[in-house]
């Protein structure tokens, strides 16, 4: 079993995703995010993203009620149903499903948050945010046993039912550590990990696990957070992670044959 | 086992209906609407509704390409993980699917409607629309032997993998057929079905299965619509329907000890 994780960026192909997971003689479960129809989505709402920023300087959305209705709309309808009618398309008996369903992304609230709104330190105590911290593996495997891929998105669920946002990447690790999955594909909008963000030519094709920590010292932006998602994994037992570029044909097989990131 | 179907209207109380599935000793299946909060989420986006009507009369709303991914967004995102937390708060481990996942409404759609625009009959080839055919009872009976509630909602799929804007009681009727289901309750914003539109004193309390023909040459707008879907259920092997109130409480209950309508 692996886990394929696709970013929500505009240019991921899904049509190459589902082609090349069609030939895959390996039992899927996919992850997908859907921050470009976010985004667009919001304009369209006139809801402009808010973010806050902790005051060692980590930046996160901020999830009011109004961002978690959107969220919600997005993620689990809107793009969840499109990735899942793509992928019958090619064959795939997909069943789409929030990780609030069944329980499948069990999380807590964060209580509060300080963050810096302008020169001042706040308490936000309304934000729908949280870590996911366990995985309802029987969900999974009563689908996965009947022939079915499941294909699962934000929002997850508290204990008492509220709907929250999580980090897909740690819900990505808890999931690899509860269903004991060794491998993960993550696809992006990039060749692989780059030293320099946004130059191609920086990619690294092999990174050693015992080498993380020196590649994260001198990593930036939305890279250096792949590779803290990746210790993440790796400490939830994952042994061998392929980042690839999900723009290209055959990206699973391209990214698992070496052709991106290889990281193990 | 059981289906229940609630109306998308505003003011049906999920707290309610939760509250009392958490009472009953019964397998049910939940199947929803949307309305109000698609028309409310519409007009933030500045879409108005299209109905078009048949040259016998008949209307229906015109699903374009626009309109199908915001009744995906409304129906199968936000509102179906709303009512899937608001059940998971009750403690019933509901799990919110569309139609569309592991091709559980499998469906035609039509190829194309004759339909008035103005004083002219126009052939509109692009409505996503169609008709339920059958049931995928797999993804159900997994579902359900596992201890999950599933909660169902439109869009619905083609064979090819479209999705498509179905109508729901006709879903109700092919998968009572599909599961050889005998009972529905069906909720909506009414005491149960009412020989005058609009007068809750007109509410009939017991209608054969026999006098339905009568009940429906007396019966105007939407109740109406829910005695065609009636038959429809009956034609497909259903026995007992119970209309009930989705604004009380214990709606369910209080449904199948015949304080709204029954029909059998």
């Amino acid at each position: 079993m692996i886990i394929i994780k696709a970013g929500g960026g505009k240019y991921i192909n899904w049509n190459y995703i589902a082609q090349d997971i069609a030939t895959l003689n390996e039992q899927t479960i996919i992850v997908h995010g859907a921050n470009a129809a976010f985004k667009e989505i919001s304009q369209k709402f006139g809801l402009s993203e808010k973010i806050i920023q902790s005051p060692s300087g980590h930046t996160s959305r901020y999830t009011d009620n109004q961002t978690m209705e959107l969220l919600t709309m997005v993620y689990s309808g809107l793009i969840n149903k499109k990735i899942v009618s793509c992928l019958q398309k090619h064959g795939i008996n997909a069943v789409g499903l929030s990780g609030a369903d069944g329980k499948l992304w069990l999380g807590k609230k964060k209580d509060a948050i300080l963050a810096k709104v302008g020169s001042k330190t706040k308490l936000i105590t309304d934000s729908l945010t949280g870590k996911v911290e366990s995985v309802n593996t029987k969900l999974i495997s009563i689908l996965t046993r009947g022939g079915f891929t499941p294909v699962i998105t934000i929002p997850a669920i508290t204990d008492s039912g509220e709907l929250i946002n999580v980090d897909n990447d740690r819900a990505l690790a808890v999931m690899a550590r509860d269903l004991k999955v060794r491998t993960l594909v993550i696809l992006f909008e990039a060749p692989g990990f780059m030293e320099k963000l946004d130059d191609p030519s920086s990619k690294v094709s092999h990174i050693d696990i015992e080498d993380i920590d020196k590649f994260l010292e001198k990593s930036e932006g939305r890279m250096k957070k792949k590779l803290l998602g990746v210790t993440e994994a790796i400490n939830a037992g994952v042994t061998n992670i392929y980042f690839g570029d999900g723009r290209i044909k055959n990206p699973v097989s391209q990214a698992m044959k070496g052709k991106g990131t290889t990281i193990n």
